[in-house]
């Protein structure tokens, strides 16, 4: 295989994101097969059309089964609005095309079950987005963890919080119905269930608890009730014994994309925000205690696949890198080399977790996960 | 009243804290009354001699209940083990002195109502050493709180955190006995519900999670099962539907003095870490997007009181200054001037919350608080 | 012009970040015209082979005059060791075509000088690979300063610091030789000097200090003397009375890529730091002293160009991100639009600086720049 | 001896932090002998009356020369203007009495030098207020250049700024005018270079650069012409060929007392500020390159002389607290035992380099220090 063809439907914030990870995954790499952006879907033609030019699409189209059914694509990128994912992933695997799909995968349960079921029945690859996995600092955490470096972890607290829905008197939209999900809880959350899942494994059981810190918002002249949660909090418990807690808020004034990591062991601790992700602190509980302390690692060339871009070490890398990184992994998968990617299986798995999470909070005692 | 006489039973960490204040405190104010430093109690007579001779006190003694009789002493300091608070405290508020009393007030809820009781009754002064209300930061914040600088607030999160019982190979103690109490829950989770308790009133309902990051620990050859819980969480519902939590531990490795708050409006937020506790930052959302951002506010002469100590901004207190703080303000409740600090019947609905999170971790369901 | 070709020298380090460049900058930016990867040149013809199937260019070539003179290629990316970019730029402009040279433009300013010339003749572009005044950061560090946010600046420092030559055991390199030029100076500082041409004008008056930390290096089994400088510092006289300084060390261990930039005014202050190039903290001498702090600024889409990377704030952009913007900049001075990029004369000026102050640390006084 | 007398004379700024001291030092030390504070001195007898109250002290006079003589004063705090401290410590010297005088010794060379002359003669302990010198971190890095961690220096660059004169619209004062002495070279220039001193030894030859950011400011009606300079550079050469710069600004908006040191080595780097005093980071070139990075190391316990101040790790030192251990160190000197501590030779020395700088600035070149 010289060439693997790739259909991208939806050009939106994370359209675009695939698109550019397509465009840079060899040059990057130097990945083979090379990639042959082959067709692109939006729904409108003449928006497909202009977004197909400035992406470098040979082709587009506003109807997503034509895509699916072209032979010339061989991986299907979905970014479309979470209700989209399922028919369309389903379709595409039916297909014989492998899928990478944005996440979270539906916001029903079932949905994302006849995903996974696809999936493993097409023997193709489907990967979800989770691209926070990806950087060259969660590797490295995840690194130092198999060095035991901390010993085994204990506890972890993990929040992710933005902005974007913090203005109390913001007009109500979709976002606020009870149809668009628990709110913060899939929204967010899903995000660091996907570095629980990477890090430390699944959890067992899980507390939750949700919250509206804006009980309506403005709706024309009136206000209306919003019907799901900006804030949310999970407590988690291991198998193994360890705990975690993750929180996570909308309307989290002066957070823009935080995606705070705490992670405490027996024998030291790691720190790592997503907002300043070229960055790693480590404490290890060794030597003479005058000179201990959290040391701060810039990543560099020391930290796959950092010197893929940048040869030099601080120089920084970007969020579009990586998703560089995990086009650079599904075409690993594909290929049958080793791959780091969090696929439907795991994926579902991570949504388990979240809907035990939303039964907990309504009946106000722990949910086994499973 | 020209003077006023202390008493100070202990001169451990706590005590020696009480004698620098009681020692520097009309320095630092010009307070009148001024402070005459009676009588020191140690429980071996040499010890407290010696003591005595370096804190300045005129007399000392090993005899507790000789020091609460001194008619010369008018207000007493309670530095020892939480067990003996109880006892002293009463003892001292029915022999008509003040009371001083490092916190928490005693191990057993019905000790804690018999000192608020006991209080109640005599007339007397008596609140606790909440230290980390007192600085200019922390009186910073709620200041802005007041002025309503981010609006209503909605969720806050606040975590303690030290490493001091990290070491898992550290031998068994006291402390990881059950008498010694839950464990975080008790010994740290109190400071965090003493700033709720001052910023945002008490909380209508908690829920409790109680960890053992390891189980046993060496105790001579063989190992001992861990009796208490040294990393706690509590989820908190407040009575305005705002909600919060607090995550506490003493095994979190690197944390040395960690008290982390983060505070979320409807207009901003506020940020604060008591190891770096000179520093406040404010995000308000004001303003045009390009410029919003954390504003990091260094304590200064604009602070109080902060200028009683240095009159240049950027020169930092300390924690010993912390403590002439709360003295100060013991001596303002005493000559009835206004005052801020903690009183054993705010202390008591503090040790409230903490028992109802107790016993919320053991049923796995929300308790109120009251 | 549906189409531009381009033609890139050299793929070491700058190398692939111009091919980076190259490759995305239409689907980031959805520039008109398109650009065609026509041809690659490198020192060995297999490499060059290599590198223009994995960065997609349609030809390859080991000789740099038969890419110059491909009629296809309308500009020229060089990115070879700096000896070479006076031929090869010239070559370049001669043929017609518009250049995108890395910097320094040439280690002997009368080749510099050439170059500018050069280019002047030719009245095609022709551009250097400044990337630092290309973020969104510094945009909106130049819009704070023409916005007059912190008054008229009075003083700034730059410190532009890295570790890869810190270790004083690394074997002796053609780094340290007398040919490769002053050092620190030429290879670092005029990054800064770059800050300073694009934020405050050109300096009038320059006084350098150059500084060897190790006076000699390991060559086979003994020590050969180095013989330039790998610290330099550069006091600065502004024509309008402000005053500056910069200080460069590749030495500085611990430091990756630091950048760091400190601009004072009348009425606030500035600093930025590229290590964290997603942030800038600003200072306004407004409203309250109780509430007045640096404030940290993450970049997001209110922050151009950003928005055409992410459209979600908080997320970062990365250093191959910047190539991305220059690539585009350099596109919009060829197609006559508005463009911040500096030209060769630009160039010039900021490398008259540098030799000004080698002379100043040779002559120990004073020396103008211009 | 068992106690020893206290005269101290000026009560503002730094004259309550010397009473501050000399009320808390031996609580804190245990020091023997124990002080006593016998006389304090203010221009105005009431001032004198209601400080000396404030302050503990037992009697007070508006005569400077009366408390010199007094037979009971053994030791004498002088806290006047700087135009004062010779006359003060000279008188006081050959009165026999030990002296504790803020920094610096006097705007002029010469009567810095009589001071230093008295001190020699007299055979006292003659110390100056450097504070900074004192803090745990500070000695930290002493002790950490001793062990040679970051192998031997190669460079070093130091910041004091403020901003207290700022705004450039604040009226004409004493402090701008010709005899208020340099600037802020004199103003701020000494502490860096009792760093200096202490960490590195004395420079050998200096550069000077001093800058007016506001050429007048408002004097009534009219604007007056600054006769000194607010922003200052040095640049220091060492006699072991390491190199270093001090920068200077009383006009650095945002800046409240910071005081920024980077230390460059052959195997590290050190970072500290004084507005996080409490903190010291430290790069080692050891161990794998993906694992290095900058610790940030916590003040506590295990860097004396905090353990005296406070036995828990993280809970801070404030800038009084310095001068507790300043004050100490001045009693160790005086009953014989080993003590940190800048004496009146050492102090010479440091404003020899000041007045090096300055000539250096008037002309244009470098200057020999000695």
């Amino acid at each position: 295989m010289d060439t693997i063809g790739v259909g991208l439907i939806g050009t939106g914030y994370m359209g675009k994101c695939h698109a550019l990870a397509w465009t840079g995954v060899k040059a990057v790499f130097g990945d083979k097969p090379a990639v042959r952006r082959v067709a692109l879907c939006e729904v409108e033609e003449s928006l497909a059309r202009r977004r197909a030019d400035e992406f470098g699409f040979e082709t587009s189209t506003s109807d997503w089964r034509s895509l699916v059914a072209n032979p010339e694509v061989d991986v299907v990128s979905i970014t479309t609005p979470n209700a989209w994912h399922a028919p369309m992933a389903v379709a595409a695997l039916e297909a014989g095309k492998h899928v990478w799909c944005e996440k979270p995968m539906a916001p029903a349960l079932a949905d994302a079950e006849r995903m996974a079921a696809a999936a493993r029945v097409s023997g193709r690859v489907a990967i979800l987005g989770y691209n926070y996995i990806q950087s060259p600092a969660i590797r490295y955490v995840a690194k130092l963890l198999e060095r035991r470096a901390i010993g085994p972890v204990t506890h972890f607290r993990i929040e992710m919080d933005e902005d974007y829905m913090a203005d109390a008197e913001a007009p109500f939209s979709w976002k606020s119905e009870k149809s668009a999900g628990y709110g913060a809880l899939d929204d967010f959350a899903v995000h660091p269930t996907s570095l629980v899942s990477t890090l430390f494994g699944l959890p067992a059981e899980a507390f939750g608890e949700m919250r509206k810190p804006y009980p309506d918002r403005p709706d024309g002249a009136s206000r209306r009730p919003v019907e799901n949660f900006d804030v949310a909090t999970v407590l988690l418990r291991m198998p193994n014994g360890a705990s975690g807690a993750i929180q996570v808020s909308r309307c989290a004034w002066g957070r823009k994309g935080r995606l705070q990591l705490q992670i405490f062991g027996a024998k030291g601790a790691i720190l790592f925000d997503q907002e300043r992700f070229n960055e790693v602190s480590v404490y290890l509980a060794q030597g003479s205690a005058e000179d201990q302390g959290f040391r701060t690692v810039l990543m560099g060339p020391a930290h796959p696949p950092y010197e893929r871009f940048i040869v030099a070490p601080g120089h920084q890398m970007g969020f579009n890198d990586l998703k560089i990184i995990e086009a650079h992994e599904l075409l690993n998968r594909i290929t049958g080399k080793p791959s780091l990617a969090i696929d439907f299986d795991t994926g579902l798995a991570i949504e388990r977790v979240i809907h035990a999470a939303a039964r907990s909070a309504t009946d106000g005692r722990w949910v086994a996960t499973a």
